[in-house]
């Protein structure tokens, strides 16, 4: 199944793109990078999507977005002229929402992570805190007698990480505090991008968030984003996703690509990513280390079906 | 050489003790849990270093703590009663101050730690920034816009990271972008430590800071403390440390006994440490894995040694 290198879309006969389509029921498509770039849809792609529902593909939209709610993310995909409804919107955040909920969680949740993980929460009944600065003013020891105790250790039942500007050497020692002293307490992450790489800079990534805390508490944290697999397990359980009739789209192929290997499913790279031709070039140099990362078709833009079909 | 378990000193007869104190010329000697708690000397402990200095044995105090000049500690070592100069001391920070020193490094250093390491930079005239709070209070494209540039990074030859008890999310960043940048900008941490535990609470350690960094900028630091050989490749190369004829005292299996494991000493296990003997106890469970982790020698504490000779 596994390819050396992708095929092009662009490569194929009218026929060959015809059986292609023809091949899958489901679309699964990451965001950023592959729909739109900062809100902003890449051009041609809204009509790529609407063409893929009118032939009848099933189309949800997964992002590792772990600093925006399931409503702010089909704002945005609204915004850029994608017409997609609220609940095919695939996010870490709902993600973590739905596993507390099946397991009617009832204590508080300790976020190191956006204001958006507390609203969804509080939408559902779940108190939480934890968003925004958290400083240490004073000495050191005056902030743990004042700020890490047992009664509150108590009552948290979930430490929930993900991507924090304000991520701190106070949030970190929380963070420990509750995990160390209740081996229950659960320990969940909304991604797990290592740094987020623009032209003149880099952004850490939660994942460099999340192994700090790893290292001082030594566990693992349950993953919800890609190339975690658990955050389309309840689609595929449901059987609304069939694994062997589903095609997964991504720009990254760590990320999406490998998440779509995880899952099973068909794999499409766009060149719309900031990275991802370079990615794949990388990629392709040692291929059969990497053949995990190597998606089975690529194109320069999803944009371009249009003009293939 | 290593054994399935430590043999006690206080079960050797007065012969065997004897024996055992003329295999070796030269100590290495952890020094907070094993020489002093808090900087009060453990009982009997600075006459059993006296007792050592006695009987000929050439003494090093070679601490991990990365927060405190070479000169703070010899400055706590005198106020417990113990005897050493200062040129005794090894510390991480001194020990990266001569690895620059040794390199004649011109440039500027970014540090994620300790005012000390500043101090202790400043008085061999390297110039350096960074430790104290670093925090985001706007717009994280504000503070990218203000904080991260190519200028400030090509000035900056080095990021040494230690505890730093307002790491934060700014700070990271900043490092990210140095090391980012500039492929020959040296990365250098203090020491090891996961987490630093307390019975009410556990402090995170340099090593998560560490990892969270290294996460990021996908290389790894150059380690100043122990476990790592690093710390006395100096000594050892000069002939001042021989292997075969030293002695390694410590109170934490996973750092000072493989340290002295990675240096090819003798070791020997105390047990006034705040965790050695349920540390001990532990890694004797499976000794066959751990058998970098077991100290040749153990006594409940140093002090021990004067009521054995």
């Amino acid at each position: 199944m596994y390819k050396q290198k992708p095929k092009n879309l662009v490569n194929l006969t009218k026929g060959e793109m015809a059986n292609w389509l023809n091949s899958f029921d489901t679309v699964l498509t990451d965001c950023d990078g592959v729909l739109w770039h900062e809100g902003v849809a890449i051009d041609g792609v809204p009509a790529a999507i609407s063409l893929l529902k009118t032939l009848g593909k099933e189309v949800y939209f997964v992002t590792n977005n772990g600093i925006k709610t399931r409503h702010d993310i089909w704002k945005t995909a609204m915004g850029a002229g994608f017409d997609v409804p609220e609940t095919r919107i695939i996010a870490p955040i709902s993600g973590i929402v739905e596993y507390l909920q099946a397991r009617d969680f009832r204590k508080k949740v300790y976020i190191i992570g956006a204001e958006a993980v507390r609203s969804e929460l509080t939408a559902v009944g779940i108190e939480s805190f934890g968003p925004g600065p958290d400083v240490l003013a004073g000495k050191l020891s005056d902030y743990i007698a004042q700020h890490v105790n047992d009664t509150e250790a108590h009552e948290v039942g979930a430490v929930v990480v993900g991507f924090d500007e304000h991520f701190s050497f106070a949030k970190m020692l929380k963070a420990c505090h509750y995990l160390g002293t209740n081996p229950d307490c659960l320990f969940m992450s909304t991604n797990f991008d290592h740094v987020h790489r623009y032209p003149a800079f880099s952004v850490p990534g939660t994942r460099a968030l999340l192994v700090a805390l790893e290292t001082c508490v030594g566990r693992s944290a349950l993953q919800f984003g890609k190339p975690n697999a658990e955050i389309c397990a309840e689609l595929i359980k449901s059987g609304r996703v069939v694994p062997a009739r589903t095609l997964m789209i991504g720009d990254v192929c760590k990320v999406d690509i490998l998440f779509g290997h995880n899952c099973g499913l068909q794999t499409l790279l766009v060149g719309t990513g900031f990275n991802s031709v370079y990615e794949l070039n990388e990629i392709l140099q040692n291929p059969s280390e990497n053949e995990r990362y190597i998606p089975d078709f690529f194109v320069p833009s999803l944009g371009d079906i249009t003009k293939l079909v």
